[in-house]
C-alpha cells in the first residue's frame, strides 16, 4: 500500500504554483491565498502579529463599555480556556445545544454585574466561537477600538482550513496541466480580429482580458455547495437575528494594488460608461452572484441599444409621415365641418372635429403600421434576451468553472431534526399561507381602489373645470386634467412602493417559509406581485378601460349617479397611454434613481459633516486612524440584490408590457441603466459593507419573473394593437368598406350620428348656439345605427365586424409571436458552441491524462505482483481505482 | 506521507460488501460482479475456462468459412501476438490509424486468399481488439460454431477494469452508512399504510419493494457520463456501420435465478396487466434508458384511468340528455316543416329538416356543454401529467442514484481533431441543412395533396353516387362515403407512417450532425414531424376546413370548376369529425400494434417452424445445443426506443388534440396502453437481443415534444369548440336573440333564406317537385340576409356577432388554461417533498461523518508534527485535505 501511494507524488496533477497563479477560485479564498502581497496597508487589515490577515467580522454590542473594557484583557483569555472547556462537551455542528444561563460558575462570578439576557449572548457567542475555533479558524478579540459599545471578532482562515473546505466544496481546482484555447483560423478568425480591435476602447483596462489562450483545465473537485461555508456555521443567521452579534462582513480590500481600487477606475466611474464592466474583478471580488447580476444588467443594457435603435427609428417614422395620414389630413382639413356631440353633460357644448386636430395629429406618432412590427419586434427581442442570458450565463460558469456546481437549498432556520418533524404542523402553516394570500389579495383591492380614486378625481375635476367661464381655463382643461392626474398617480406609486416592500416582507414572515432560499423567493414573488399591480394598474385601466364603458350620447353611463364615464381624444387612447407611460417611467426612474440613490446619500454625508464640524479636533483625528475593520462598520450593511434586480424588472415591464403604444420605452430605459450600472458599482465598491461572497449559477427566480412579463407582454401588445389602437378598425374600412380602397372617408365611417332632440332631459348642453347655429344632428365616435334606422342607436354590423377582426387580430398576433419566441428558444442553442466545444476538449484532454496515469500504474503493478486469473482481478484495483484529482494534496508538499 | 496514508485505512467509508450486497449500480457492472452464483446455466455464458462470464459479444461475417476454419487456431494464437506489436505503435485511444493495406508482411502472407476488403476488415477487427486488451479487457474468439459464416468476439471485463470505469464514470457507491429512512408518523402514516395494504395485489410479486425502511447512503462518487463506457471506446459505431463487425450486444441472462426469468413473470406477461411494473428490476436488466420508457408509459397509462372515466362520463351525459336537447327535439318535431337547398347540383333534391334528426341527435353526445368543460379538464390534465412526469422522474433519479450525473453529448462520428477543424466546411453543412429542410417541406406538401386528393375522392363518389336512381344506394350514399374515405384515410396514413420513417432518417443524414445524440434528435423530431402532419392533416381539414367553404346556393364554390366543396351534416362537422378520428385511432393501433406488432412476429415464426420442418433432423440437434451467444444472434437488434416513444406521442396527440370532439379517446388508448405495455415487455425480454445498458436522467427530446402537443392541445381544442362545435351559437342567440331566453326558435335562426329563382342556370334540381309541392324558398345553414333585405345573401349582423364571440371564447379558452396550465406548474414542485427531505438528510449525515474523519485526522496530525504557525499553514492541508470519499479502494485491500 504504501508503496504503491508514493508512486503517486509524481505524478499527481494539481500543483499549488497553479493554484496561485491562475484565475482564483472564490474570492474570500483568493484574497487569503495571497497574504504576503498586501504588507503595505496593514490598517486592520491583520491580526496584530502582522502576519494573519482578517478574513471576516463578527461584532456585537457591548451593554457596559466602562466595565467590559477593564476586564478586557482577562476576558480574552479565559475566552481560550472557557471554549475550550465547553468545545469538549458541545461541539456538535449546526444543532446548539440550549443555553445553560447558569451552569458554569466560572461565567456567573466573572460577569455578575450584567443582567442576565446579556449574559446569555455572550454565552452563546462564546460557544460560537468556540464551535469556529474548533473547525480549525483562528480568532482574535478587539474591544478597545475608538467605537465605544462595539466589540469586534477578527477571524483568519489558516491555509489548510481553506484546503479542507475547498475540497469539501469540491471547488474545481485549476490543474497543472495548460493547453492552448484554439483560436479558430481562415476568415472568421481575421473577422473576428478586427471586431475585437475596433471594440478595444469598449474593454476596461483590466489584466483578465488579456492572454486568454491558455487555460489551465480544471476537474470536476467540486459539486455540492458551500453548505458548509467555513466561517458561517449553521446558526450565524440566528445568532445575527436575535442580537448576540450585531453584524458579520468580511473586509473591504484598500490597498493599492488590489482590486478594490481598479475596480474603482475601471467599473465603478462613470468616465467608463461606455465600457464593458470588468465582470470577472466583480465576481472575485464580490463572488458568483453580484457578478452575475451585474453581468445580467450588463447584457440587458446592451440587449436595449438596438430596441432603442429601433424604437427611435419607429418614432422618426411615424414623425415622418404624419402629413401623409389621411385620417389626420381630413381631421385638420379647413373644409372639414363635422359637428361632434359634447364631451360632458351640460357644461359642455358641440364642437368641431377640427379642434382635434393636433391631438389626432400626434396620436399618428404612436399608432401607425411601424408600431405593429415594433411590438412583434420587441416580442422577440425578449425572447432573443432570454436566450442570450441563457448562453451569457452558461460561458460564465464555464469561465467560472462553476459547471459541475448544483444549487442546494440551505435550510438555515431548521435543523434537521426540525425538518423532519416539521410536518406535523402542517395544517397551521396552510392556514397561515392562506391567511398571507388572502392579505395580498386585499393589498392588490387597495391599489384598484386607489386606481379608481385617481379615476374619480379626473372626471370630478375635469367637470369642475368644464363648469368655469374662463375660455383658457376651458381648453387647457384637458392637459391639465392629465397631468395633474398622471402626476398624482405617480406618487401614489411611489409612495406604495415603499410601504408594499415592508408589507411583503410581513406576509412572508407569516408564512414561516422552511429554508432560506424559499423564503427569498416568496419575499420576491409577493413584492414583485404588489410593485407590479401598483405600477401597472393605471396603465392598464387607460389601456383597456378608458373609453369603453361610456355608453353613447342620450344614454351615458354615470358613475355614482352624477360622473359621466371618461372619453378619450379623438384619436384613440393610445395617446393618453403615451403621455401616461412615460410620466411614470420617467419619473419613477428620475426619482427612484436619482432622488433616493444619489440625493439621500448626498444628503446623509453632508448631515454627517455638519455633525463631524461640532465634534472635537481629537475625535476627528481619531476618526482617522480608524481601522479597517471599524471603516468597514460604519458603512451601510448589504441588503441583498432584491431591490435592485426589482427596481429593472419594473423597467423590463416599461419597456416590453406597453411597448405598442410607446416606442421610446427603450431609449430611455438604456440611458437610465447607463448610469444605473455605474451607480449601483460605485454603492458596492464604496458605500457598503463587503458583501459575503456567495456562489450562484444562475439568477435564480428572476429569470423566471422575466420570462412571465416576457409572456404577458406578448397578450398585452396585442390588445394594446389591436383595442387601443385604431389599426384594425383602419384595416378593416380599407379592405371591406372603403369605396376605393383608400383612407379617404375613414373619419366619417368611424362616427355615428345623434339626433339633438334625443338628449335625456337636463343632460343636453347649457349653450346650444355656441357654434353660430342649430345643431340637429351631432356626431360621436361609435358604430351604432343612425337615428333614422329601424333600430336607433344599436350597435351595426360595422361594429361587430370590427370587433371580430379585433380579436382575430389578437389569436393571430398571440400564437404567431408565441410561436415565433419558441422557435428563437429552440434556434439558439442554450451553450454557446464554442463553449461547448471547449467542455468537450477538456473532457478528452483529461481523460487521456487519467488514461496515462492508469496505465503508469498498471506498468508498476504488473512489474511487481505476479499475474494469476483471478488474484489480479482482486488484488489489481487496490491501486488501481486510487483517485487521481486529490493527489494534488501530495504536492503541496512537493512545493513547499 | 506514507504514514498518514496508512492510518486512513481503517477510516474508510465504502467497503466491498456494502457494494456487493446492496442494489446494484449498473446492470452490466452488477452482472459481473457475481460471476460465482450463475454456475449452473454455462450455456455459452462463460469463457471455455467456465470461470468468466461473457459481458458483451461483437460479431462479424467470415467470408471463406472453409480456409478460415481450417486456420482458426493458428489464427486465434497468431492474432494476440499481433495485436501486440500493433498495440505498441498505434494504441491511441479513439483514433483509429488510417488503415496500412499492405504494410505488414506477416497478414499479406497469412491471408494471402482474401480480397483487399475482407483483409481491411479483419486488420481494423485485430486493431480494435487490440485496443480492448489494453485497456484490459479479456477477450476470446471462436469462429468453429455452429452458425456457418459468423465469428464470435466473446468479451469479459474483469473486477478491475470494473472498478476503474465505475470510479471514472463517478458511479455513486453506496457506502456502509446504512440509515433509517423516516417513516412518517400519525394519521398521514396510518392513512399511507391501508393505501399500501389496498393496492398490495396491484404490486408485482418483486423482492424490491420490501424492506425499503434501510437505505444505503450514497455518495456522490458520480457525475460525468460514461464516455469511455469500456467495451464501447469510440469507433464501435463506424466499426459497426462500415460492417467490420456485424453486431455488438451484450448477453441474455438465462439462468433460473435471474432477472430475466422474475421479468418474465412478473412483467412481461399479459396476466399480470393490473399491476404496478416491476420498473426497478427493469432498470437493473435493460438500463436507465428504457427503465425511464416503462416507468414514463407506465404513468401514462395511469393518468390515463381517470381521464377516461371523465371522458365516460362525458359521454355519458351526452347520452342522458339527448332527449331534452331543444335544438335535436325542434328538427325531429313531427311538425317542422323546414325545406332544405339540395346538397349538390342538379342530381340532388330538396330535402325536409326532420330527416337529419338522427345526426342531430347522435351530434349532440358530442356536442355539449360537458365537451367544454372536459377540453378544460383535458388540457389541465396534459399538464399535470408533465409535473408528475417530472416527480416521478425525479423520485426514480434519486432512487437509482443518479441525482448527480450529467448528461453528456458524446460525439461518436467525430473524434475530436475533427470537431476542432469543422467549422471551415460550415457552408456547405448549411446548405446541406437547408436542402433537408426544403425537403421536409416538400413531404408535408405531399401529405397535403394526399389529403386534397381524397377530399377530391370524396367529392366526385358522392356526386356519382348521388346520379344512381337506385334509392336505397342514394339514401346510403353518405355513411359509405365517410366510411370509405376514412378508411382511405386510414390505409394512406398507415403507409405513409413507414415511408415516413425511412425518408426521417434519409433526410438527417443528408444533415450531417455532429454527435450520435444529436443525430438522434433531429432524426426524432424530423419524424416527429411527418408522421404527426400524416395522422392529423384529415382530421384537421374536416375539424376546420370542411364546410366552411362552401359559398351559398346560387354561388356555391367549386373546385376544378365542377366539383362543389363538401358541406357538413346538419349538426356540424364535429360528428364527422368524431368518426374520423376514432377510425383513424383504432384503425392505427389495432393494425400497427395488433397486426405489425403481434402478428408479423406470429407468421415469421410459423414461417420459420415450416422451413426447420424441413430440415434434417441432424440440423434441428444442432441448434438445440446452441450457445447462448448464437442463440441470441439470432434474435432481432435492438433498434432503440424511438418506435415506442413515437407510437404513444402520436396517441398522446389523440387523446389531447381533439379531445373536444371525441370524449372516448382517453379510453380507446387506456385499453391500448394496458396491452402495449405487455406487448412491448414481451418483446424486450423474449424477442429483441439484450440491448446495451445505457444511463439517462431524463426522457429527453420526447419530453419537449410532449410539450409541445400539449401546448397545441390547446389551441386546437378552443378552435374545435369554437368554431366545429355549435357551442358558441347556442350562447350567442340564447343570451343576445331568444325571445324568452331559451333555446327555442334556434334551428330556425341558424337558417338563412333562398330564393330558388336565384339558382343559376343548370345548377337548380332536375326534379323540383320531388317533395311533392312546388319550393320557393329554401333554406341553409349560414347567417346571411334573407332575399327580401336591400343586401340580400350578404353576410347578416348575426354573422358577425357569432364570429366575434367564437373569437372572443377562443382567446379566453386559450389564456385561461395556459394559466391555469402554469399555476398547475408552479404549485406541483418539480421535486417530491419526501425526496427532496431525504436528500437533504442525506446530506448532512455525509457531512456529519465527513467531519468526523476530519476531526480524527486532525487529532492525529497534531499529535505527530510540532505546532508552530507558519509551518502548520503549509504542511498540514498535505494530510487533512486527503480525499475520503477514494478511501474505499484502500479498504478493498482490507477485504481480499
Amino acid at each position: 500500500m504504501c508503496g504503491s501511494s508514493s508512486v503517486y507524488q509524481n505524478k499527481c496533477i494539481f500543483s499549488l504554483p497553479s493554484l496561485m497563479h491562475s484565475p482564483p477560485l472564490s474570492p474570500q479564498l483568493l484574497n487569503s491565498l495571497t497574504p504576503e502581497e498586501n504588507t503595505q496597508c496593514q490598517h486592520g487589515l491583520y491580526f496584530q502579529d502582522g502576519e494573519r490577515r482578517v478574513d471576516y467580522i463578527l461584532t456585537y454590542h457591548i451593554k457596559k463599555p466602562s466595565s467590559s473594557r477593564s476586564n478586557r484583557q482577562s476576558s480574552r483569555f479565559t475566552d481560550n480556556a472557557f471554549t475550550r472547556s465547553l468545545r469538549r462537551g458541545t461541539a456538535r455542528l449546526g444543532r446548539p445545544p440550549p443555553p445553560q444561563p447558569r451552569g458554569d460558575p466560572e461565567v456567573a462570578s466573572q460577569d455578575h454585574s450584567m443582567d442576565y439576557h446579556e449574559d446569555d449572548k455572550r454565552y452563546r457567542r462564546e460557544e460560537f466561537e468556540g464551535n469556529l475555533r474548533d473547525m480549525g479558524l483562528e480568532l482574535e478579540k478587539d474591544e478597545d477600538t475608538k467605537t465605544p459599545g462595539v466589540g469586534f471578532v477578527k477571524i483568519h482562515a489558516p491555509w489548510h482550513v481553506l484546503c479542507r473546505e475547498a475540497e469539501f466544496m469540491k471547488l474545481k481546482m485549476p490543474t497543472k496541466k495548460v493547453y492552448e484555447v484554439k483560436q479558430c483560423s481562415g476568415v472568421g478568425a481575421k473577422i473576428n480580429t478586427l471586431v475585437n480591435k475596433a471594440t478595444e476602447p469598449l474593454h476596461p483596462n483590466v489584466e483578465e482580458n488579456r492572454g486568454q489562450h491558455v487555460k489551465h483545465l480544471s476537474y470536476a473537485f467540486s459539486r455540492e455547495k458551500q453548505h458548509l461555508f467555513f466561517f458561517l456555521p449553521v446558526g450565524i443567521t440566528s445568532l445575527l437575528g436575535s442580537g448576540v452579534y450585531t453584524a458579520a462582513y468580511p473586509l473591504h480590500d484598500v490597498s493599492t494594488h488590489c482590486n478594490q481600487h481598479l475596480l474603482y477606475e475601471e467599473w465603478a466611474s462613470y468616465s467608463v460608461f461606455y465600457k464593458y464592466q470588468p465582470i470577472g474583478l466583480v465576481r472575485k471580488y464580490f463572488g458568483e452572484k453580484i457578478g452575475l447580476y451585474f453581468a445580467w444588467l450588463g447584457l440587458y443594457t446592451q440587449m436595449l441599444i438596438p430596441a432603442s435603435l429601433v424604437g427611435v427609428i419607429v418614432f422618426l417614422y411615424g414623425c415622418a409621415t404624419v402629413d401623409n395620414n389621411i385620417p389626420s389630413m381630413e381631421i385638420c382639413h379647413p373644409r372639414n365641418n363635422i359637428t361632434m356631440c359634447p364631451l360632458c353633460d351640460r357644461a359642455c357644448n358641440y364642437w368641431k372635429l377640427k379642434e382635434a386636430c393636433g391631438t389626432a395629429r400626434a396620436s399618428h406618432l404612436f399608432d401607425n403600421p411601424a408600431t405593429v412590427f415594433f411590438s412583434i419586434f420587441m416580442a422577440l427581442w425578449a425572447a432573443m434576451f432570454m436566450e442570450h442570458w441563457k448562453r451569457r450565463q452558461m460561458r460564465l460558469n464555464y469561465e467560472w468553472d462553476l459547471t459541475g456546481f448544483e444549487e442546494e437549498e440551505v435550510s438555515a432556520l431548521l435543523s434537521p431534526t426540525e425538518i423532519a418533524e416539521e410536518p406535523t404542523n402542517k395544517w397551521k402553516q396552510t392556514v397561515q399561507s392562506a391567511m398571507a394570500g388572502l392579505k395580498l389579495v386585499l393589498l392588490i383591492g387597495v391599489t384598484f381602489a386607489i386606481v379608481f380614486g385617481v379615476i374619480l378625481y379626473r372626471i370630478s375635476i375635469t367637470a369642475a373645470l368644464h363648469m368655469s367661464n374662463n375660455p383658457t381655463t376651458r381648453s387647457n382643461v384637458r392637459l391639465m386634467v392629465k397631468t395633474t392626474a398622471a402626476i398624482i398617480n405617480l406618487v401614489v406609486i411611489l409612495i406604495l412602493d415603499e410601504v408594499y416592500g415592508a408589507v411583503a416582507r410581513w406576509l412572508t414572515v407569516l408564512e414561516v417559509p422552511k429554508t432560506d432560499r424559499s423564503f427569498e423567493e416568496r419575499l420576491i414573488f409577493k413584492t414583485f406581485v404588489l410593485k407590479f399591480v401598483n405600477a401597472f394598474t393605471p396603465i392598464i385601466y387607460i389601456a383597456f378601460f378608458r373609453g369603453r364603458l361610456v355608453g353613447r350620447p342620450g344614454s351615458y353611463l354615470y358613475v355614482f349617479e352624477s360622473y359621466r364615464m371618461e372619453e378619450c381624444a379623438h384619436g384613440g387612447c393610445l395617446m393618453e397611454l403615451c403621455i401616461q407611460l412615460s410620466i411614470t417611467m420617467l419619473g419613477k426612474q428620475l426619482i427612484q434613481n436619482n432622488l433616493f440613490e444619489i440625493g439621500i446619500p448626498k444628503l446623509k454625508k453632508l448631515i454627517r459633516y455638519i455633525k463631524s464640524k461640532r465634534r472635537s479636533f481629537q475625535e476627528e483625528e481619531r476618526e482617522k486612524k480608524l481601522q479597517r475593520y471599524e471603516t468597514d462598520h460604519f458603512l451601510e450593511p448589504f441588503a441583498g440584490l432584491t431591490p435592485e434586480y426589482m427596481e429593472m424588472i419594473i423597467q423590463f415591464g416599461f419597456v416590453t408590457l406597453f411597448v405598442a403604444s410607446f416606442p421610446l420605452a427603450p431609449l430611455f430605459a438604456l440611458l437610465n441603466n447607463i448610469i444605473e450600472i455605474r451607480l449601483d458599482a460605485k454603492k458596492f465598491v464604496a458605500e457598503l459593507r463587503r458583501p459575503v461572497a456567495a456562489r450562484a449559477k444562475d439568477i435564480g427566480i428572476w429569470y423566471n419573473l422575466l420570462r412571465g412579463v416576457a409572456k404577458v407582454a406578448v397578450i398585452i401588445n396585442a390588445f394594446v394593437i389591436s383595442f387601443t389602437s385604431d389599426f384594425i378598425p383602419r384595416l378593416v374600412y380599407q379592405y371591406m368598406y372603403s369605396p376605393d380602397g383608400s383612407m379617404h372617408g375613414f373619419v366619417n365611417h368611424t362616427m355615428s350620428y345623434f339626433n339633438v332632440s334625443d338628449f335625456q332631459d337636463g343632460k343636453e348642453p347649457m349653450d346650444p348656439h355656441h357654434l353660430g347655429y342649430q345643431v340637429e344632428m351631432c356626431r360621436y365616435k361609435d358604430y351604432r345605427e343612425p337615428p333614422w334606422s329601424n333600430t336607433p342607436y344599436v350597435v351595426s354590423k360595422e361594429f361587430w365586424a370590427v370587433l371580430a377582426a379585433r380579436l382575430a387580430f389578437v389569436i393571430v398576433f398571440q400564437n404567431v409571436v408565441m410561436l415565433m419566441s419558441d422557435i428563437v428558444d429552440w434556434l439558439i442553442p442554450d451553450i454557446p458552441k464554442d463553449i461547448s466545444l471547449q467542455i468537450h476538449k477538456e473532457k478528452i484532454l483529461m481523460v487521456e491524462l487519467f488514461m496515462k496515469e492508469e496505465q503508469g500504474k498498471m506498468q508498476f503493478i504488473d512489474s511487481m505482483t505476479p499475474c494469476d486469473g483471478k488474484g489480479r482481478n482482486n488484488h489489481a484495483p487496490i491501486a488501481r481505482s486510487r483517485s487521481i484529482p486529490h493527489t494534488h494534496s501530495h504536492t503541496h508538499a512537493n512545493n513547499f
